[in-house]
């Protein structure tokens, strides 16, 4: 572990990522919220909340710190035929949250892939990474998007139902 | 989770309950310390405990938070025939620790109840609830106690062995 | 731990079972899906399967052992002015899974305490216990029901969104 | 969950992969064993074995079960300017372990990312899917590899030093 | 891990010890049960037992399992000035219980540490080891004492209390 | 717990040490690198760090608190056949880490058995003991160094690789 034992004690947010591409008809299951296991959206992003709350004890060299907000939403892109994973962490403490929100939006990804594998296995979870940073010594990070990224977001198909509570977001 | 980014750290502190009804030979058998699986109510009281500080991981919602203080007491009642258990929770931190109360208590009631299964099957756990919390912006509350609830505490059988150390504390 | 060494392997399940008495109006949120933090009943069954699979971490004396089935079901009573929750546990083991049930339960009765504390901070857990087994040495047992216990369930208000599989299972 | 009871017990094994996409400094840094952290391949690839052991823990609805098999191994491919992942894991058991095989990639995955993090914050993982299963009623599964997947494993850096020990195996 | 796929189930134990040296006044004080944190034997049998349980979470490499005993006895020696424990763990499994057994005889010793630290710091463990094994390919172990092993127990001040069950043994 | 609500939150860190006493051959194959299970002062280093996170989880007493460094080194010793674990750890709260930095070095010391038994099933773990203390009511506290305890570091055979960061620090 990294000795944060003199950084000054600051408030610091994170946003991660992850995007899980399912086939058209998986896509519909899952929204219309009929796949084998129950409702995939709301069981992924609680997953995701409590895995995040866990990161310290998945991640060697992360330290354990208390968390003040950590929220994670799934939004359908039809279009993109995926699931959008959108995991934001916060706490005030002496070091960063980048992996909790990391972890949180993987272990939901994992939990989607888990509700709808009996009904398409080939499942892929990609594109897990930071989206935005603020707080502590390196201050602010965003990640450029690029042509590649463009579409990210769309007008989504659902915008309720979000686990925990955070601050007013658009998703879509 | 509810964002409490923005909240003050305060102490806050709070108090639940819990009362396991067991039959009248299984109390004495818990009082006398002669449980097929040994002492009873340190086995429970230290399960709450430890049941406690883990709140955040059994609660979906609930912020991950050091504690300052967390023990648990068990005052047999013969009178009544229920072993009352009583946990109390503090922290200094952007939110409260009632779940912490209400999940050390509930922990170390089933702990009696896995204790004496073996020689009363249909013992039942009931009167989980908080009795009071201090600090946070809603402050102090307490539980009013109507007619059902007066002999909640009776001048106990036993004081001591309180799991944890908190304040002086009158059990019974 | 009581050594089962020597025990027959055998299938085993348990039925527990937990009551969340709140006021009308805290009841009517929850069937509206309308509580402060979201979906009560679906993070509550899943916050209760969660629990249940962590038995032998919060109970000091059971027996890791793997589970074949752990589902938990919460239906609202608007006559009793309750959430009844229902969890059923199975195993293929050398001991029984009673305490696996009962945990589920707990920690779903707990979950929903957890998400109406906003709205009505008194509500009570009551009613945890033991609804039937079968399997290993001492075979089959059921909770006789006394007239205190007639109106346990009643034709529900919901049915569906049941967190977990398990086989069909009529509810209220 | 799923309730497995009457499934039968058979051995069963899967694979999953995962990579992260870092720049050719990060890879070089990895491949020498100089990142800020120490040696990166050998803590995420043993991070990968902790993370996936507790995936019942993580993943809601994935059955606790014991491990006869779970190995990570992490090979750089320069040519891709990526890390790959690869997770195995076996039981015996009523259930298999695609979740258990994709949670070590995943979490070797993620702890790549937090111990380059501090040289190069855009990393992003990528490609977690399941390779192949064994086991069970469904039988075999392999993914078919088209054109996109083709290269996507050459004669690796390195062989040694993968954490746990499996059966031999070629990476690379 | 090591691959043990293809291992055959049997019935498995392993015995551990270690011992926790301390002061003739600390050891007075904890076998009359005055220390400031309460019931220092009680609490340290439980606490070795618990984290037995957890062996596969702490120690890389070992693979989870079921476990079918697990107990921890903790004999004062006033004549060596030392809290004696003995911790044994069994399962029916394809791999043994050493490391349970060796976990659950140090975290029993680190609990003595943490409930007389206040009284005395210097405190020191030593002696953690197997003293014996049975089943799995290897068969049987034991230890052989030499001379400077052979006070190891004497009949001891108290053989009650023993958290756990197993089968009846002589402490001392 | 003790109560610790009303202490101030200081600067706290505590050095705690043990030793894994092997043979000559067993020493040479954990310095080359070869143990059957890979290697060893890397997995077990990262082992102790994992698991002194999780002292509150262990240790029934100890207050679940955020830490801010924690470090563990081993270093092997020749001339004395042993391996030396170091660990090392710091928060600003309002209790000590003198049980973390003790737990570190027992799961560090507990991992090097586990990986080395194959080939050494008698290795003993001895001299677990805090070396220091610093923070917090009670101040400074170095244990006094007898001529037992004299030679405990001599010149090492290796002093990279320790996991985590920490202070740059003298190892052998």
């Amino acid at each position: 572990m990294v000795d944060v034992s003199d950084k000054p004690v600051t408030a610091r947010r994170a946003v991660a990522e992850a995007e899980v591409a399912v086939s058209a008809e998986t896509l519909s299951l899952v929204i219309d919220g009929g796949g084998p296991k129950g409702d995939v959206l709301t069981v992924a992003e609680l997953a995701g909340v409590m895995g995040g709350k866990r990161t310290s004890e998945l991640i060697p060299l992360c330290h354990p710190l208390p968390l003040t907000d950590l929220v994670v939403g799934i939004t359908p892109d039809r279009a993109a035929s995926v699931l959008r994973v959108r995991a934001e962490a916060a706490t005030t403490a002496q070091t960063g949250v980048e992996m909790e929100a990391m972890t949180a939006a993987s272990v939901a990804a994992l939990t989607i892939y888990d509700m709808v594998k009996g009904v398409e296995r080939g499942v892929e979870i990609r594109g897990i990474r930071l989206v935005s940073k603020t707080g502590g010594k390196s201050g602010e990070w965003a990640r450029e998007r690029g042509d590649a990224d463009k579409p990210r977001r769309r007008p989504g198909d659902r915008t309720k139902g979000r686990i925990g509570g955070g601050r007013p977001r658009k998703s879509g």
